[in-house]
């Protein structure tokens, strides 16, 4: 099927360059206009992927759920669950300069998806698929007898869910006052107080 | 001096149409025009708060902190320093619909103050409240020998103000998965694990 691997490939120079406006020169100046001379296309034939500044953080949007699934499926295995549980959460945070910018997009699009239907939908895919994400991580811990007994796993699953993305949305909006060893320290310690 | 009283009242009155709109037509409704109809004013007359959807939602942003900051005055004291505690602190978070409407205002806002320097240095001003109210929170519970010994105070409060975030933006995107209740829980259980 020439066509679809076409496409695909497509796809992904398209990612390339909508990731390099995104970093090079922020959120609010990636234009659809701004990718389409990055990627060296013309706006028709961007038009297939994204034809307004909506859409454009759509895509923007699924890159970053691309993104992090790639990391987590590269992560190194450890025989040690805390550790584990840790690198995973980690890869869900704005450690660096490249998961700032994922998180970036993934509040603006969150504040667009309060007022659009159709972007409420991919945000409720992502914040499902960030959920069962920290529901395992807690049954992880839990198996591993890293908490209490008789923990609330749904509970503590939403807990730490809303920890992150309040952490998330904290090293966005400041950036200096909660740095990536911050982010680090408030994990560490959110795992330290289920025992 | 009846011209600042006078511009007090009309901005009060003002206020009250910003917040019907709001909570009766949604924040995807609430442009200026229905501000203007809603209040019995010229578009001209709305002009000296705001002009524009943007200064609109600053306008809403600002009556958020003045309704929150209103009804923590308001509080009955209590002797109980956990019960005082937990009392502040679900005045910040969307335990009915009135306050989910703040929270939708709140994140609408975030979302845009990501990419504008004017709402930036807003949303700076309530961030640094909501961190100095649980920067207080943490400091009661402590003084009350509710906390461990030798709590990190700072990354307590980061803890805390991550989490009431992170539940404020869940409650507003899916209100059906956190309810008033599930918010309530989370946060009893996360001042039970300071101890």
């Amino acid at each position: 099927m020439p066509k679809l691997v076409d496409h695909e490939l497509r796809r992904s120079e398209l990612a390339e360059a909508v990731w390099t406006v995104i970093r090079r020169d922020g959120l609010q100046r990636a234009s659809v206009r701004n990718v389409a001379r990055e990627a060296g296309w013309s706006m028709g034939a961007l038009r297939h992927y994204f034809a307004t500044q909506s859409e454009l953080l759509c895509f923007a949007m699924q890159l970053v759920g691309d993104r992090a699934r790639a990391r987590i499926a590269a992560l190194e295995p450890t025989p040690d669950p805390r550790r584990a549980v840790e690198q995973l959460l980690h890869e869900l945070v704005p450690l660096d300069d490249e998961r700032r910018a994922e998180s970036a997009v993934w509040l603006a699009f969150t504040g667009r998806a309060l007022v659009d239907p159709q972007q409420r939908a991919i945000y409720e895919r992502i914040h499902d698929q960030l959920n069962g994400a920290c529901t395992r991580a807690i049954e992880a811990l839990a198996a591993a007898g890293l908490t209490a007994e008789g923990l609330d796993v749904p509970l503590e699953a939403g807990r730490l869910h809303a920890l992150l993305d309040g952490l998330a949305l904290h090293a966005v909006m400041r950036p200096d006052e909660v740095p990536p060893s911050r982010i680090v320290a408030a994990i560490a310690r959110h795992l330290d107080t289920l025992r």
